[in-house]
């Protein structure tokens, strides 16, 4: 099984190819922006072509941006080859390509590459829908330098919680509290966003009751995660037939 | 709907009689060992007798001990009300009377009536079949007076972590490391008994594997946790067909 | 040594009672509000005179109200013993009583007994002035009742903090983040208020820098914690010399 | 303020170079040992020679091997520079050597140079003697490959909750429980080691009684930590006269 990166000087591809190094996996072929930040193996083919790469590779992965995952997509329909898409911003051109592309060859879509993730906004939404008399709230915490909040994992995670209850969770989310915010409602859900350091990223889902609390906590420790999570999911999804599929299909959630 | 209380002046019982009545709820009649130690209402009616409790009640909540359990089982066979059962270190004949007596009226027994330990249960049986590479730590934590080490929750939760993957948890557990222990085999399961103060009961799960880790964690705040669960339960139960169920089933688990 | 309570019928009141039995020590003389809720040895004194206690005790311990204090601290002008004092909400009147009370005989005074508390408070202070580059974060939780956010522990834990550091808590408090926030800026310090079950009370102090945090945490198990620190207090202020102490000075902070 | 880096391709030697060039700090001299991994600017002189290092810096930061940091001891006696210093592992004579220099120059000698892991030494020493009444219990984790436990640091932490209660670690530290251990002592220290995943490293040092407890909690998020804490104590070692420092002198403890 040879794999195609696509973005391999950026963040996260730099990181999938250390890793399918350091378990001897074969990477058929690699396609960048911009200049050659890393080594890579003598016969790797290095690419600015989608379908060079695609002839190259058995499976391709992309952490890229949209323009480059569009031409992936267009490729992937001449050439059909599974993909493992992780970029983000697609705008609806793409995203009809993606489902065009679909029909060819397995396509895995996901924003967040992280197992762990996946698995909690599928416990929470049980958790919220089992315990309904449980209050719920959520704190998520990054580095000093995340722009915007509460992060979009927290929000995707209240809107699991919400959901399950029948809720929207624009009528029933809470930012912060301060003052005389009078005894807590029963059906807001509390989203809080901590910023310090350099902490990759920290998720906390507490449901509480009289007598008892769950905390349900994921934190990723390096980025690698998204990495590993990219290669598992990989291996799953050669095996399967033509198709749109989420990281929940993969772990069979 | 009146409930009966068996084991009513226990530590339990009295939490349950507390929880009762502030919520308006009626309690038909109480059964207990000794001295009367709390107050009743004037309608309750105070028996030592279980077939007398049964008649005075539409279902029974019992957290007492094997014996006077023994005589509610034999009552309800004659008798049949809806039974919740709490006790613990029940023998084999009086296993076999709840058989015999939930062919009459539904029952529901389980040791931890903790809905949020019950739901925890799912949860790491869950993330451990899923989530395979992961390794598999728990620490519990007790009050500075407990005896006995790991927790009996602590090794269900473990247990359940075990069977996900095919493992016997006595040839996986490990409860303490010290000294040059080599590196972590990959099926270990680490259960570490942390004790002091007056913690009623903290439970963690960790799932940790390279860039993330997941950690699902329970408190119990308080003993009332256990007597809300029994009457979550009972709500559930009052309504179901003669058989014998588990929290599980309450909760659609 | 023998004790006078007043209040000894309130929440905590209450628990320094039982407490102070289960230890053997010796209830001199009892004060409280209303009817008598709970039971008291055959050779306490019930009594709702101020002098009438003070003259059957070695110390007192208030957890009152602000005029059962201020009656308590007119009686002790003319009888001097020591006070250990946890009533809130005294008025300037009362506080100036309580200075001139104080030139006859000790009274420490603090409106949060918890030891934990108080060192917590010291440590976080030292942590914040040794360590000027760490982004500080504080999240405090609490039961679903409390109807003002944050808590005022929470705010004097930023107070102390912020002060470590030359900064006035108002210029740089931030209770919660919601939208395109931009990145962290270095002095601010968020405080979040969490709220749910019935958590007696939780706080989290954090310092987040490159590489590394640290997170000082205090939870309160029971209420019994305020009543315990009273007793702890109590047995050092009684061999000090008149005067107004605080907290810190008994644990020798 | 130019510096000398000596074991400059190292683990953290290298986290070092990267950092210094970030903060657009100058590096005079770099000394390693094996083949030149990583680029330095074209003003770095690369030397094998610790006399050539010293004369190229005004301090010298040294996470080598004891014979480099023995050459670099040799050396700064004949031209005495500031030095840091954080090699394990000296034997007698590189011990004495230090001392000897330290005659000459301001040397910093610590193995942990995490500024938090500095820090918490000292708080939990202060709580372990200010709240004797509270039980201590020690948590770490680090990745799966670590192959003694507890943790050098635990133990460091452990040893001074003890000393602080002039009680000596040997007779009082628990590493697991396992069956009927009974009710736990008074000066019992438990310390844990938990193995998972890839963490860098967690400490939590726990202090619990009835009605409350506090836990002291620090985490390496990378290795950077030790690179960074270097660099910090390394400005403030540049002022001093010669003598031999301790981390806690740097930051004022």
């Amino acid at each position: 099984m040879k794999y195609g990166i696509v973005g391999a000087t950026g963040r996260v591809g730099k990181l999938l190819v250390k890793i399918l190094k350091e378990e001897n996996e074969k990477i058929g072929a690699v396609m960048f922006n911009g200049k050659q930040t890393i080594n890579f193996d003598s016969d790797t083919i290095i690419t600015n072509d989608a379908e060079e790469l695609l002839k190259n590779c058995d499976i391709a992965i992309d952490f890229s941006a949209p323009i480059a995952t569009e031409n992936l997509l267009e490729a992937a329909i001449k050439n059909p080859k599974p993909l493992v898409i992780a970029t983000t911003g697609l705008n609806e051109h793409q995203k009809n390509l993606m489902i065009e592309a679909s029909k060819k060859c397995p396509i895995l879509y996901a924003t967040n590459m992280s197992l762990g993730i996946a698995i909690l906004n599928k416990l929470v939404a049980m958790v919220s829908e089992k315990l309904r008399d449980f209050d719920i709230e959520i704190t998520e915490q990054h580095h000093r330098y995340k722009v915007d909040a509460p992060s979009g994992t927290a929000l995707t995670l209240a809107e699991s919680c919400a959901k399950a209850r029948g809720l929207n969770l624009k009528d029933v989310i809470v930012t912060g509290r301060s003052g005389h915010v009078g005894p807590r409602s029963k059906d807001e859900i509390g989203v809080f966003a901590i910023r310090g350091g350099d902490v990759v990223g920290r998720h906390t889902v507490g449901f509480y009751n009289d007598g008892e609390f769950l905390e349900l906590h994921h934190t990723a420790t390096s980025r690698e995660t998204f990495a590993r999570g990219a290669i598992k999911v990989a291996k799953w999804l050669i095996n399967q037939k033509p198709g749109l599929y989420s990281i929940n299909d993969a772990l069979g959630l």
